[in-house]
């Protein structure tokens, strides 16, 4: 089996040319993107994600896909408060919305909405990434508009789209709660609450919410038979087809920016110009960070509009878009049987309970003229 | 301290006269409410909620509220099925929405709001009222309308202000998806899931929904040191005043229908009639299911329309409306005291991972036209 897949790779390098073609980046060469899908986990995951112990990335198969590593909790308190953060809808101007609700960690960190709910049921402007394993991206949003969950964590709190609130009334909500005054206090030892302390504890949870032992990943560590002979046929096809070239590293995806619509454009009515929007360089028009692959069979609907609602829809689009290839019926299903392969353990915790408001703290009205 | 609470009992039977005046319900006549409030937890609690074993009860002090008794749980695949429909927004309409959303069991199995958010921002029409406990209530909603938990959970879900869905659609979205297809079939034995299914599984899930071992129950239970001074002179007062005439029995409260606004009428802009909306009976206008205070420093804001939004505002109006008294700022507090004592023992369980959606599960538009 080891063997025939060496030989695979031969196969894989030399489609790698015509799949970069079709996932092309403007901004980058092909040749740094294959490089870097080969390089070992670590170097794309974040500080907070560590690489494999060395003994189990001996055992690590030559692939451009690397297993997902296991989060390191260093500072648990921090992690705590940052879970009760993540699921507090007092951080939103309603006192409806918390983080949870458009990355619901009971439904792969996702919402499963094209377009999620806002404040005052607004449509949302671009579908809801997941949550999960999003430490291991280059950067956050589908434009990459934050560098890190950090930076990342502040903007839907503020967004008057999303949860609408400030930052500066959801620190002074959390100034008079006790029991957050306390955890703050303990985790970073200030005086006073402030809205980098809230975002560095909300990127410390998400930091854990990775998602190990996938079957692939199984597979990745050697254990043949976690896949199925169609499994693994699947996993030939989306490398010899090309996929690969963007979903790859430990994230399947996240570790660059590529235009949506290649060999054919993308028709989409939504509005999105992807890193543009933040590069304003026309050049990098309609790229978007590629969306993670990991626990796919859980986050759909799929694209930065979610348009393609199932995964034989988004397998089928990328092929032609992307590859110009057109998959039979029986190898998208093979590449599906494969992705599905991608979901991982879940994050396990306990329903966190959220610190008691005091007579102090403000009482949202959601339906305020 | 027992010989001086039991001298304290005819205090308060003779306090209870006034009290019940104060808290009149004109459908019942005061001797059965307060026989009914001397009677053993086993007696208002519901057959989910057993008594507490005869062990226990033997050394519960003689008072008018009870121990919680710790849940029972009878099949623990059909209350792990009914906590997956509970955190399920797939039950809405919009896909968004779920029992968890304004029974959000991190913040005292309610949404802390005046009035819920529903189905496309619609206003809720009555305060959403704990789920926590909600076993030991006499019915459910604040009217009463729905005999058990079972006939509650039904409610929202079709309610096109709530969860704006409808059970057939329910029923046909369940259908579609492998794991609850095979979830439901081993905890019911039937081959098609229908709607009494789900609203029995998501009963039994709610019956686990207690709190025991709060440090009133702990007193209760014979453990002097559980309450400071000021807490027991807050239940005395609590008793003297006759405010237990109503808050009784396990839940203290939950065990009758009563007057808001007896000494004085209630001052609302709310339009609900109460129990007369489900009798048509003019004798019942205004009186409401006696909320539970279990848990209740968790479940501002209070009162049927949200308006109390501390427990020190509600102790104030309750004293003046019901029962004809100011309380003192001191005395005031000492109740506040006694109530926060009421906090139990919140529900703790993982949380719940949803069964995937297939590709021939709905794909919900909370935005649809």
């Amino acid at each position: 089996m080891r063997h025939k897949l060496h030989a695979l790779s031969a196969v894989v390098l030399t489609s790698l040319v015509f799949g970069l073609a079709g996932c092309g980046n403007d901004a980058k060469p092909a040749a740094s993107a294959a490089a870097s899908a080969e390089q070992p986990a670590s170097a794309v995951a974040s500080a907070a994600a560590p690489a494999a112990p060395a003994s189990q990335a001996a055992a690590v198969r030559n692939e451009m896909i690397k297993p997902i590593p296991v989060a390191e909790v260093k500072d648990p308190a921090m992690v705590e408060l940052g879970k009760q953060l993540f699921f507090d809808p007092r951080l939103s101007r309603s006192g409806g919305m918390s983080c949870n609700s458009c990355h619901n960690l009971s439904m792969g960190g996702s919402d499963n909405l094209a377009a999620s709910i806002g404040d005052r049921w607004q449509k949302g402007g671009i579908n809801s990434p997941t949550v999960l394993n999003s430490s291991l991206n280059i950067a956050q949003f589908w434009d990459g508009r934050a560098k890190d969950l950090k930076e990342q964590a502040g903007g839907p709190i503020a967004n008057p789209a999303e949860m609408a609130f400030t930052h500066d009334l959801a620190v002074a909500m959390l100034e008079t709660i006790p029991g957050y005054k306390a955890e703050f206090s303990k985790v970073f030892k200030k005086d006073k609450i402030d809205i980098d302390q809230v975002t560095t504890a909300l990127a410390a949870f998400e930091e854990t919410l990775v998602t190990p032992n996938s079957r692939f990943d199984k597979w990745l560590l050697g254990e043949d038979a976690a896949l199925t002979t169609d499994e693994l046929k699947g996993y030939e096809l989306f490398k010899s087809a090309g996929c690969v070239a963007c979903h790859n590293g430990p994230n399947v995806g996240g570790a660059s920016f590529q235009k949506m619509g290649v060999v054919e454009p993308y028709k989409t009515a939504h509005t999105a110009q992807g890193r543009m929007d933040v590069t304003k360089s026309d050049q990098d028009r309609f790229l978007f960070k590629v969306p993670t692959l990991r626990n796919v069979e859980l986050t759909y609907p799929y694209f930065h509009d979610g348009a393609a609602m199932t995964l034989t829809d988004a397998v089928d689009t990328m092929g032609k878009l992307q590859l110009g290839r057109t998959f039979t019926p029986e190898e998208n299903g093979q590449i599906v049987a494969f992705l599905k392969t991608l979901t991982g353990d879940q994050p396990k915790f306990e329903l966190p309970q959220l610190p008691v408001s005091s007579d102090s703290t403000p009482r949202p009205d959601p339906f305020a003229k």
